[in-house]
């Protein structure tokens, strides 16, 4: 049961970031989002993938791996789209 | 040193999203923000502090609660400044 509750809890917050992609890539428009959320949340997740190595847990690896490329994507076209 | 590792990057995951809900606040401007993303990572949190009650982790139930009410006060601003 509790396997269960956190692998869909992973999945989820590992998705997260992706309908905002989608928005960003769709719309081409970034100003009302926040720049230091992407960083925080990269940093985040990366030390979680380094966590997940320490520990050789491939579920955290692979989800937390998957968010790391949501998020560099996303402040990749942050940073394309942004305007000064 | 997993254990520092894992630390540090359950704080910054669980407090990515202060930023934005800081930028909300005072922009006011929701516009370029996925409404979806909002709704994934309430879910996915909220689940995560359901598994940490299971599994009797305060760690887990403390920085995911942390992230519930964060991401539950976004979404209660989106909506009060989402223009139709």
């Amino acid at each position: 049961m509790e396997t269960i509750i956190g692998t869909i809890a992973g999945i989820l917050t590992s998705i997260s970031m992706l309908p905002q992609l989608i928005k960003v890539l769709k719309e081409k428009e970034v100003e009302n989002i926040s720049h230091g959320t992407i960083i925080v949340l990269i940093c985040g997740v990366a030390l979680w993938v380094v966590y997940g190595v320490l520990k050789n847990e491939w579920p955290i690896i692979l989800s937390n791996g998957f968010s790391v490329l949501v998020n560099v994507t996303l402040h990749v076209y942050y940073h394309v789209y942004k305007k000064n």
